[in-house]
Parts: C-alpha cells; structure tokens; sequence
C-alpha cells in the first residue's frame, strides 16, 4: 500500500517533525520525499514541496495529471496551495491537524481555488499519529 | 525605494505572470527574485518562494529574522505560509488579488497561524497593476 512508503519515510526522518510523502502515477511511485526543513535549513522544504518538485521534474511538467499523493500528514496552506495548483487528482493523508491543516481540519483551500482535488483523511491514521507523538515526547524529554 | 526593484523584476518577465519579490535586512536587498514557474516548470517557483530561499542560503537560516519582503502582487496561500513561516517582519505588497489573495484579500492566513507579520498592500499600486494588466492583454491578443 502506498501510505506505507510514505509512513517509511516518515520514520527515517531525524530531528525534524516526521512527515513523509510520495506521488503515483499509473500506480508507480514516480517520486518520494520526507519533510527537510531543518536538514536543508529551508521552509519551504516540506516532504509535500519536495515530492512535488521531484514529480515535475520526473514528468517535465508542472501539472501533475493524473497523480495522486499520499502524505503522513494534513498538509499546510502552503503544501495544500501548490498541490492544487499542480492539479493532482487526490490526496490520501495520515493524521489530521487541527491546528494547520489545510485540506479540511482547519480551512479547505480547495474552496477559494474552486479545486475539483479529492481528499481523504485518516488513512493509517493511528500509525501516522503514534510516528508524531513519539517524535513530539522525545524532543520534550531532551529538552 | 525597495518596490522599485521589484518592479523591475516583474517588468523583465517574458511568457510568465509578471511578478518581482525582493528581500530586505538592514535596509540592504539581501535576495530577488521573480516568477519563474514556467521557465522552471515547477508549480512552486513563484518569485516569494524563490526570494526566501534565496535568503535562506545567504543567512544560513530559515528563520528570516528582521527582515522584509517587497513584492509586487499579494501573495497567494502557498506564498503566505512560507512568509508567515520563514518569520518576516513585514510585506509591502503592490497589487490586491481579490481572489486569492492571502494577506488579507480572500483569505488572511496571519489568523489561522495567529501570526506577528505586519502587511502594507498598494505599494506602487497603479504601476503593479498596470504590469499584470498589460501581460494578461498580451497573452488575450495572443491567442
């Protein structure tokens, strides 16, 4: 299942917030990234942009047609805007956010882009949640 | 002045949205930057994204401290976030975007992430305007 490649990615990820996230196309995973805010020193680097990126330069295009995503994650306004205007066909997240998520939880910005995208939240949700949980409990406990 | 240079760089975009950003620390333009998303066919390459990581690299740090961004056209939600993120101090934008715009003109995400940035729109407005609307007549006549 693809969410499992994407939970994968989530895990490898070290001292930053663990996402992960991939891209299908034809049912082929045609790009895979973790989130490298921290490791790239860039805030754009969310897994969501990454894998976007990886995507477009895979396919020489901008517009992701008929590609779907698959994230640990609700994404942010800033990932939720570049994955509908890169016109992919569905997303399938992890765990929700209620604080920043921008698919739903918190706002759904497909509303101001009149975005025809699909969304499907809770996808191995509970693995999702225990990855971030356990990343949160451990920078509590080194601080 | 800062717009001013902006200005110029969404004046010298060909075949894309003309839109020019520019970063500014200690009253020095750090970083600039305009609309590149059909030259580097990624959907991310808006003239926002590419000034901050362009700053990033020359502070060696995401958080973009005391500094303030000068761009053209309200920034959209993808562009908002990663301002509202990366920390700047302010944005003195140009032109409104009554429809996606994210400052404060369709949506404002400084409240969804109880944010500190402070944003000034209409800098140079009627000449920011006028660049959009010449590139969009252009592009009408065209096809």
């Amino acid at each position: 299942m693809f969410m499992d490649s994407a939970i994968k990615l989530a895990e490898s990820v070290k001292d930053e917030i663990p996402v992960g996230a991939v891209i299908v196309k034809d049912e082929n995973i045609i790009a895979a990234a973790s989130n490298r805010k921290e490791t790239e020193n860039d805030v754009t680097s969310h897994a969501e942009i990454l894998v976007i990126r990886e995507a477009e330069k895979k396919l020489k295009n901008w517009r992701l047609k008929d590609c779907d995503m698959y994230v640990t994650l609700e994404p942010c306004p800033m990932c939720a805007w570049a994955i509908i205007n890169a016109g992919i066909r569905c997303v399938y997240f992890g765990s929700y956010d209620v604080n920043y998520g921008a698919l739903g939880s918190k706002i759904d910005l497909r509303k101001i882009a009149n975005s025809k995208l699909k969304v499907y939240g809770g996808i191995s949700e509970k693995k999702c949640d225990s990855i971030l949980i356990n990343y949160f409990k451990n920078m509590r406990n080194k601080s």
